[in-house]
């Protein structure tokens, strides 16, 4: 598929002409993962006559790739049989989640409708708690007993990957109790000699998680180590799945949507239930939004409180009041540069509590250095514009202090939040800028009283 | 290991007692990726320390996961020789991504001293750019000659996974000059009739890369189908490499990491060289931070402008001026929110275009909602300390209108810049935070300004 914007509107052309046998024909010419691409551009009624042209082994896959609310919408139009069979066809990881998106006597239905061995497996799997490994694990596990030579497991391998749709990653080794003993790779199997015991070649010492594991723990152990999938075991060390890089990416893209949402003062944990600020109920957004505006709110009127005791400057000098905006605005903007620095740093492992001084050192002399040339500019700007030398002294003065002091607390608050174990970028953002507001208009004011008297 | 900072404390015992039996021990103890963490928090010559007490095989997994810096740091340090057993044994998009951030003549030092096979295969890889699919890829690509049978394939395998360290994820076929015909998985090849042909069960539509693909599509396409791997073609269709999830995880976290930074006002791409914000020069650090600083200045000079018109509403009645930080603050705050979210959303794809006016909708209900709880507040509250009905109405008057229109704007913003393709996380945050604060100063003060004229 070349151009998205080009093949939407191509398909709406076919659904408009009721052209269905050439729709089908595009639809069948793209990969599920475009086609789920298309529907998200689509009008539902849209969505769902393309979806009815597609056929079960492909309607099945493209499930799998869209968003959780259009499965939903999705399953919910079509005939129950039709979203059983669907459902039936999914990975399991993948029909849990789905099963788990939609209202408790909904998910009852398909559950009732599905064969056993997999409504009962999937009744597990909805069991763990949504954030968990046991929330994201595939129960489906390739396992061989430790007592097998090589030849016996790869012969198992073989039935067990023909029976069951089971992706070939690490094949793990276990007892008769299905206790995880170690993990062995299909290339170490490969290459052994057929009548070793797997025990043999096996590697002892693994990483697992725990199936209370949380999710975002799991996305830290597999981005440290690298590995294509992790066996999550329970408290016994039983064997209950794999969890597969796949299912860690979107881990890894929620995990980083909060940070990047709580960083702009965005509460994205607020227990109540799954919703999400983007898709979910309206309370639901601006409960997650007030929190720090609020603080904000408090923050901004000890500003106001002190800028009111300056009425007789403001009188005196009414241009004075003009500038503070441009203050403000700068000072508030290069600290949010430092904090973002600072706070994305420590997430990716470059910036940590023992290279600290090394940072903080940088990034106070970039701050005067920035400092120092807006200081400048704007001094030499005001003084030309207002003809008052000693105004654009005491703005680009303010500045300069303003810049240099905003780029320290960006650089130090993150710092010393991690050192009192505290999230970064939980109190940063909205906290931070307000603490840049009242500095910053308290040093301007100051230099502009001392000059008022001095005169 | 289950805690990052007790170890480093008792490695550094360790190593400032000299019990260096005890350091070993310890060392080998841990995965390599463990290593890699506390070497980042170690200083230099204590690195050095823990480094020379590895084994060469382990030393080789752990500058596998070390940072650029630190990989370049610490292979300066030791003696050539040995530097050139280690780069040997690395993968080879490893070995090349470690010569790569080298200077050259250091890298060619290393070149020369590696076997002439390898160092050829280096050689080449080098000659891709960093950002694109032949800067990421391994070139050790598991392949199958299209006219063998399913047993000559899995007795290649057998022999190509003994002969070198090659990960097995899919198997490619190949033509006689090395033409990508199509992909066949372990699990087909296992579970398929020894005799039948592998032409006959490979899958012939591929998805696959080019070697000049940037990184970022790369990724895009991989988040997309979700491959474990991706096979890198050249212009003439031969296979020259493959692309695996562990070598996108990283061009993943980079891109975040371009996403976050842009957002705040930072140039990632200054074209000049392969510098970072955070770790390269400070001339560089500083050269990032200015332009959006420059034009905030710019932007600010406006909202100057316009307020120091309104010096004789300062003269008359000068806590005016005291409550403008306040409305800049929140109208700022909340506009961010939303930038936020819009930008955040599109990135991950839940906000499309074509559901644009859904989330207009939704964010300008939001802003009527937060704007209206926030002006009354700040109206009560202003009234109550200024012991002034009218102040209090103007000032949370203002608020309202201030907050609405700032989500709106925060909003509306990133929509355009994608409709115009525009990439909405460059111009965003700080355009738009002026743009904030030049209107909400404009509303209050015009406010402020009907109301003198009235009494």
């Amino acid at each position: 598929m070349q151009n998205l914007e080009n093949t939407v509107d191509r398909i709406r052309e076919l659904i408009d002409n009721e052209t269905e046998q050439q729709l089908s024909e595009e639809l069948a010419s793209y990969h599920s993962a475009d086609i789920a691409d298309i529907f998200q551009e689509l009008r539902p009624e849209e969505r769902f006559a393309c979806f009815t042209k597609l056929d079960e082994e492909k309607a099945a896959e493209v499930i799998e790739y869209l968003t959780p609310q259009l499965q939903v919408e999705i399953l919910g139009e079509i005939d129950e049989g039709l979203a059983s069979r669907l459902i039936s066809k999914l990975p399991h990881d993948e029909a849990a989640d789905v099963l788990g998106d939609m209202e408790e006597d909904e998910s009852q239905v398909y559950l009732d409708n599905l064969p056993e061995k997999f409504s009962s497996e999937l009744r597990e799997l909805l069991t763990y708690n949504d954030d968990t490994a046991g929330g994201i694990m595939n129960p489906l596990v390739l396992t061989v007993a430790a007592n097998m030579t090589v030849k016996e497991a790869l012969e198992t391998i073989r039935i067990k990957a023909e029976k069951e749709n089971m992706e070939l990653y690490y094949v793990y080794v276990v007892d008769k109790h299905n206790h995880l003993l170690g993990v062995v790779s299909l290339r170490t199997l490969l290459t052994s000699p057929v009548n070793l015991s797997v025990a043999d070649i096996m590697i002892k010492d693994i990483v697992k998680v725990h199936v209370d594991d949380y999710q975002g723990h799991i996305a830290d152990v597999f981005m440290k180590y690298q590995f294509n999938a992790l066996p999550v075991v329970d408290l016994y060390d039983h064997i209950k799945g794999i969890v597969t890089w796949d299912d860690v990416q979107d881990v890894v893209e929620e995990e980083t949507t909060d940070e990047i949402l709580t960083s702009s003062g965005i509460v994205t944990d607020l227990g109540d239930d799954d919703d999400d600020v983007l898709t979910g109920s309206l309370g639901h957004a601006i409960k997650a939004r007030t929190p720090w505006l609020f603080i904000t709110l408090i923050g901004e009127f000890i500003a106001v409180s002190i800028t009111s005791r300056y009425d007789t400057t403001f009188s005196a000098l009414p241009v004075i009041a003009a500038f503070m905006p441009l203050l403000a605005g700068l000072g508030g903007n290069i600290g949010t540069q430092s904090i973002t620095l600072m706070v994305r740093g420590m997430s990716t492992g470059y910036v940590t509590l023992s290279s600290s001084w090394h940072y903080i050192w940088r990034e106070t002399v970039t701050g005067i250095s920035i400092g120092c040339i807006f200081g400048v500019l704007v001094a030499l700007v005001t003084w030309n514009w207002q003809h008052n030398v000693e105004l654009g002294i005491i703005v680009g003065l303010a500045m300069s202090l303003n810049m240099t002091i905003a780029t320290m607390i960006g650089t130090c608050t993150p710092l010393i939040l991690k050192k009192m174990k505290i999230d970064p970028a939980v109190a940063s953002g909205p906290v931070i800028a307000t603490t840049i507001d009242v500095i910053g208009l308290a040093i301007y004011l100051t230099l502009v009283t001392w000059y008022l008297i001095s005169v």
